[in-house]
């Protein structure tokens, strides 16, 4: 089944491409890898949370912030390059804005990976890393990007 | 126009390729990327200011040494393919020493990415990540990685 | 000499490679590059210690938590390829769980870029790029990532 049609099965809808925050574009193709920038968990244009990890957000609500980066995301790769023409997912970066002593950036990142393994299946599986930052832009909790082969 | 001949143009000089802070590279090519170190606003061998945004360095201060830290990637570009061997700026990641409640990174880092679209024009579009983090080597308030195809 | 024979010749031993702290794979082969997930300093599954760099962690033992890194980034490579095939080392990125005012992140990861100079040679010198983060998964002091040539 295509991605496409697996996001469509899981009632998903890919949002609009969010406006970059700066002077730069949302994702870069290259040879066989795109790059996205980093996406931030906006929806309709406005931060659906803000605060960090381990004080205003629990992981649980982290983990749905992770899952609308990640929409955001595939939305800029279906906009460059058509999401079926995913091969592989290669690498996530997360970052988590983490409140002293928060240390579950693994747990909250699982809300993006597991998405991608419900829409791309084995070509969902990817490399990670997990990093916990003292702020993101605009107060935004999590902040994801991706490497994919196409 | 070449990306020599605008930086000419633009009154800028690449200066010389900084020592790396430790047992590294400056930068290396594969195939067709070159990946640069993390590049610090060094002038002359020293941090041309230290300290955090939203604490000693404000937003204006903080875009001139995101410029100062893209000469410097440039110039380790430079001195290993050549600056107009670059083909497209792919990525960029910046790193801003943050403050507690400093959100402002991606002004911070426009600084940088005007730059490149000064330089490179339309081949100077990339993806970006934008992150604030708690301290960067050497008291540098930002520090900027490339992923450039050459 | 080949990469195994300088590890065994040093005394070192590639670990078994570690459970995934998460919904991920330890590292992706896509084409000829493979990225490793952000690799903590497991020993055994547990962590070789907790804390941060400027407190609980002094730079000595940092570097040898880099080191436990590396070690276990290259048993996630070999898994994956075989330690022989790999050509290059592209990047290390490099993550330090800092207290404030620590800014010796290089010095930390000089653990890691040493170790790979002396099991590579001349294929071990890569593009670096050090970070002082606020928090990392499970308490980990250092958190690297690789990207490799094969």
């Amino acid at each position: 089944m295509s991605a496409l049609a697996r996001l469509s099965e899981l009632g998903l809808v890919l949002p609009p491409v969010a406006t970059p925050a700066g002077a730069y574009v949302p994702a870069v193709r290259t040879g066989s890898f795109v790059f996205t920038a980093g996406q931030l968990p906006l929806v309709g244009g406005a931060m659906a949370a803000t605060g960090k990890l381990g004080a205003e957000i629990d992981t649980a609500q982290g983990q749905r912030l992770a899952e609308t980066c990640v929409l955001n995301a595939l939305a800029v790769v279906h906009d460059l390059v058509g999401l079926d023409a995913v091969v592989r997912v290669v690498k996530v970066v997360g970052y988590v804005a983490s409140a002293p002593g928060f240390t579950a950036q693994p747990a909250v990142l699982n809300g993006a990976s597991e998405l991608l393994g419900k829409i791309f299946g084995q070509a969902g599986r990817h490399a990670r890393s997990a990093v916990g930052v003292a702020e993101l832009p605009l107060g935004a909790p999590v902040e994801i990007e991706l490497v994919v082969e196409v």
